[in-house]
């Protein structure tokens, strides 16, 4: 049927996905014409899929997001490595704004089930990054077992995460084999790229946890405007950024001889679910909200500072002579100083999944953080937090993972996890 | 302290809440410098909120929802109508770009909240749309009870929805005395409005369920080309349409006689939270999902023509001398020539709620359609699909709402519900 040859990429039509940036922009003037038309059109870049690093970590954070951990269902290490073969396939031609496979969602024969699930027909690529991370259970399962011959490949800093003051984890939305974070500015795009490699993943891997979050809370390059929480602040100023060379390889980027070779090249991701009071915050003053962030809620500058990127001064003290960051204020936990140094890349999202059976908005961050190593990074940092931060009393820590996200796919030869697995 | 000066609409910088539209475009050329920028900047155009009609029924669908419902937990009328006229206010604020109270986010007293929660700070309007509606337990609690001397103002068509073949509905997150639409082109700017609202109404009103949504699944304007749901088909191209004002007045808005006068010029909206079996239908061949749509999946042309808008022939027939359309296609059940020409406005919009445990993800439609009178629209319809539609296999309604939602409010001295609790 002739109507069935529509490819996505050919469906874009006014947008045109291969044009990007300012050219895109005067390309596309007419669609303007209406609202839907303008939210598409400065979205159609496409974010190169190979490279020595993978896409998504220092990629500057687009504004969605669909995390998913997966379980792995076989016990045939040949069929895991298939898969994920046939995900880096899949993930190279949807960062391309392509289908997921090549008949794609509509040209193949009506006898077949289509190798794409359709729901992306007409958007452009919308910056979508595809990245892949393994957690300590592809190595070891609970039980010690070593379930594909990978144990003795298993780094150091994949280490289980200890138990934190206040932790109230749910085990159920917390660990996996595998995951997957897509990050895109459209969310039916995020969405499609994680369905279609769970429906490519069947018999293999099973969806474990999913999480979808918007309007990202961390600026992961000086290009961006740092965005605000659902506390109403600017987060992540101090961040760790793309432009910054030299501290991503002290703090990011795994090195050779930190661990198994499979990894250099590669960065340790933690995620917390991170449940936020938002109603009990809403009804906390102005005055004591900036002074558990240790920031203006305003202008986001550190106490005692006027603007968001003057330097933040831990020794400071008001007139009173106490400090000007409070001791126990978050600010002042998290910062390098107070950790030996140590920083993150974070690449966190807001979340609300509906409401709590309480009368409350299920609402709070998805805090995601890249770093070297987990040992020397969120950990401390978060041992410090969770004993310490005067915030604490409005937060929850609901979920939490650890993956290695292994180094770039460096061209269509390679794959996903291909030296963990040789 | 100057840093908590900044307003919303003066920190809004390159976008400019005010400028819409082409002007808009233009003014902010200089915005498409960055993918973050990019993303802000077309969609800073506010919608008039005060009108004859609310605005987010035939206001051109907006690409993002956050849906609340909210129980009255007060027994006292004149608190319920001080929170409604407060509401009203924060909603005439919130969708010109503006906080939510008249001192804002930041620039208030130390010793106080403030009033607004302040997480849009430096979002533009977004195409912000504030709906409101009263649902049937605001005039009658399940035991009968006239909770606020309502009851004898209650419309006919506000009666239950009937239970429908294979409905599975969950209580605990259907229903509602009250319900909120927010739509957007930005999801952290629907949110921090249905946020606002919830805050302003504490002690008033609790949430009873909330839902996020993205990828709006119907045209409601014929400026809008037509989205795909999550079977990947294009849904909603026979939808009734802001400027087919002649079918509105039919089959949208309530006309003096219809009921009690002060739903003159409102709608009834019903919701379905409709759970998609996604993996089961990717597994499903190309032909049987057209066939169950009774549409091609390309193009999304009724089965047997060349182009979607080609009109539909429910008694046309295949070569071998069966009906090009199925008899239980979805697109003949739904159409109006089978249901004595009853027409809805949809206003539908894609969810994905994290997995379901068996590892899959909890993805689907939040289906919504405003319409004049249930009983003669949504509910033959629904009776007809639920009996026969061969899409039921992949479907399970798991929540239902049912709401009255007034006309619009016409200034400001009007609030919404005046007529109501005249």
């Amino acid at each position: 049927m002739a109507e069935n040859k529509v490819s996505r990429r050919r469906a874009i039509g006014l947008a045109g996905a291969g044009v990007a940036g300012i050219a895109g922009a005067s390309a596309i003037g007419g669609a303007f014409l209406t609202a839907d038309k303008a939210v598409e059109a400065p979205v159609s870049d496409a974010i190169a899929f190979h490279g020595a690093v993978q896409a998504g970590i220092v990629t500057p954070a687009q504004d969605r997001l669909h995390f998913v951990a997966f379980d792995v269902v076989t016990k045939d290490r040949e069929r895991l490595v298939q898969m994920l073969k046939e995900w880096t396939a899949a993930a190279a031609r949807m960062t391309a704004g392509q289908d997921a496979g090549p008949v794609g969602a509509t040209a193949g024969i009506l006898e077949a089930p289509p190798d794409d699930t359709g729901e992306a027909i007409g958007l452009p690529a919308s910056g979508l990054t595809l990245t892949v991370g393994f957690g300590p259970t592809l190595f070891r399962d609970a039980s010690g077992k070593d379930r594909f011959g990978l144990a003795a490949r298993k780094p150091a800093a994949l280490a289980d995460l200890p138990h934190f003051p206040g932790d109230t984890i749910d085990p159920a939305i917390s660990g996996g084999d595998l995951c997957v974070q897509a990050c895109a500015n459209d969310p039916q795009v995020a969405v499609h790229a994680i369905r279609n490699l769970a429906r490519i993943g069947m018999g293999v891997v099973s969806v474990r946890w999913s999480q979808l979050g918007f309007g990202r809370t961390s600026s992961t390059s000086t290009s961006q405007a740092t965005p605000r929480n659902l506390f109403g602040f600017k987060d992540g100023t101090a961040n760790l950024k793309a432009e910054e060379t030299d501290l991503l390889k002290e703090h990011l980027w795994a090195a050779p001889g930190d661990g198994p070779d499979w990894m250099t090249g590669g960065s340790y991701l933690v995620t917390r679910k991170i449940r936020m009071m938002i109603e009990t915050w809403d009804r906390t003053s102005l005055g004591e909200q900036e002074d558990i962030i240790g920031r203006t809620k305003g202008e986001g500058a550190a106490l005692g500072q006027a603007k968001e990127f003057d330097e933040i001064d831990l020794k400071g003290l008001r007139g009173d002579g106490d400090p000007q960051i409070p001791v126990d204020a978050h600010v002042r936990l998290a910062h390098p100083e107070t950790n030996k140094g140590a920083r993150l890349l974070r690449r966190g999202y807001n979340f609300v999944d509906g409401s709590d059976g309480l009368g409350r908005l299920n609402a709070g961050l998805f805090f995601m953080a890249y770093q070297r190593d987990p040992r020397t990074h969120f950990v401390p940092i978060q041992l410090n937090l969770a004993r310490h931060d005067a915030m604490n009393e409005y937060l929850r820590h609901v979920s939490s993972g650890l993956f290695a996200c292994p180094p770039g796919v460096s061209g269509p030869d390679d794959f996903w996890g291909r030296a963990l697995f040789a």
